[in-house]
């Protein structure tokens, strides 16, 4: 009993951790928004780049939020390297609001917008990585390998997406956005799978 | 007992990740407020409208956060509609330090209470919608279906509040805020019914 | 038991709430601290009265947390208005950064410590408010009662020295700077009784 | 188990708290980078040692929150000492964004990097502190002293490195930029002692 409390405490710590850093990140966005100095609509018009790209990294943040609380809910073990492959990923979500900032300022300049699709495919692999550590270091049900099998399958799609918009956004930016998109709605109902086979 | 076990924990990292976003979008809206280069109290008085602004947000932010305390309380099954209605709310609500900060700056300028009017609107219908969602997925008891009229009734008025204080701005500013406050006043304690619902 | 369940959801997620609130509040002071832009010990020592007020700001806060733990431990029924009691001192430890950075930046200018002065003593009543609110609407063993006269005496003592502090700030400043100390130094170990007579 | 159930509570209260706290510092550091105004790799190149210093500064807080939570799972009971000597640990903690921003942003001169080696010391000298508070106000088990005095043990190297990376910093920062990696190495896998104590 010892040992079993033991590791609930620590998938507790995890996950409470993991959920405040991604609650902040969402909303420190928003503090990288400067609002006009004076009342018009057209000051206020000038931000719709910064809003559609807050849009989007809210949308990521929040699906990536989503599908962690899915996959760390089929932890049983919380090794060390769980730990440091969750930081890792932590740790490149966390410049999304930086990247977002970027793209917004420059109105989807096309060297933002390649940085953007950079940081997409590092937290995409962070991700998968994360992924295999839990596998790795938990022996799962047929039905879990099942749906972990699914998610990777979604996680290889959404890596090739990331990395062709890299090459697109010299066409045009507006086929990376529209990758980008795609890949977060692909993702927006992500826990059929775990949750059918955590169910049965 | 896996599925319910399933169940709470969903519930329980949903309420933790709101909590979070809540208790930072209400504390960040202070990191807008900057104060005077001076130690004069004319200068700590040109605050003013932003220091009401403050108040205002404040208050609404908190009343939110009681209500969907008590709202998400009475969730069983954390469907993914559920998430992400609940994600659509927090959207709205985090955009609301920016229009408190805009709104303040501007000494309640009309097209600043305007665009505040709008947001509220936009978090009063996604507080229904997230409402609306819940029924759905969940069996309520009689009573709770009850709670939820009389709340879903509020929403309603909470609605009608805000879309007409949108066209009375271009009478009076003063009128708007007056049915900003209104609308606070009416959920302020909100928790009533739902309470009771819940423990009989 | 759904009674019971349900008083303590209310309570973790009250305490969940605050303690985010607080967490935020006292981490985001530093970011009100701007870094000189040069490498100079010189630039870095003008910052030595931002950081003391950083100092006396975090001991306050962490302070109310340490106490505020201990008041809410007591608390078996979240009524709203506990809720709203809790939000209000909330609000008032919400506006110490700003009071902080003002004091800090003006060098203890007589207006900025009269402020905080202010701001320390709303803030004192606040949580005596709250203590009387949950004291009415719960019922206390004789322990916890003898333990709630030992606070609310701390508290009448704390609400004299800030009154007294802003007055004496026209003598001179560091007579109020003593006296936040003290009541600060009165506090640090606030916990004995109400600790012991949950023991019991 | 009224005993019992208390000193769970603080203990849950502490790792929030502290939770909360490491979360935000973690998360703001992004905060203090300012993405450039233009679209140009160059600009964003400009801000290698920004980036540098946030990923150092990202691993350090990272791997103190690893290690704070293995020694907080130790605690049994959270005595008010234990509350300080936290708190303590954090307020330190809390000014390693500022030594981050100072040292990135004047591309690691050697004041900085001094400076930075200080708060280190500072941080690891605290967190000894914390763990000697934690041994003294809870009976541990042998397993548990033995995985204590090793943890200590790692906290003296560090404390020794931190210490001679300040007159090393006078021959090349470079070197105290190794002495920080290497501790920072060291304590990435921190927890197998006190888990492997925990399980038996």
């Amino acid at each position: 009993m010892q040992r079993r409390n033991m590791v609930i405490m620590n998938k507790t710590r995890l996950e409470a951790f993991s959920d405040g850093v991604l609650a902040i990140i969402i909303t420190i966005m928003i503090l990288e928004i400067k609002m006009p100095h004076n009342a018009d609509w057209s000051s206020l018009m000038e931000l719709h780049s910064v809003f559609i790209c807050y849009v989007l990294s809210f949308a990521f943040i929040g699906i990536y939020w989503g599908n962690h609380h899915h996959l760390v809910h089929t932890v049983k073990v919380v090794s060390p390297s769980v730990i440091w492959a969750n930081m890792h990923l932590l740790f490149w979500l966390s410049l999304i609001p930086l990247a977002t900032n970027w793209m917004g300022e420059n109105h989807f300049a096309r060297n933002t917008v390649i940085a953007y699709a950079v940081l997409l495919l590092l937290c995409g692999l962070s991700y998968t990585l994360l992924q295999t550590t839990i596998e790795k270091s938990n022996v799962l049900s047929p039905e879990l390998k099942d749906a972990f099998a699914a998610v990777k399958r979604k996680g290889i799609v959404s890596v090739i997406c990331y990395s062709s918009s890299i090459p697109l956004a010299f066409v045009h930016t507006a086929i990376s956005g529209c990758l980008f998109a795609a890949v977060a709605i692909m993702w927006i109902i992500p826990e059929r799978n775990i949750a059918k086979a955590l169910k049965e």
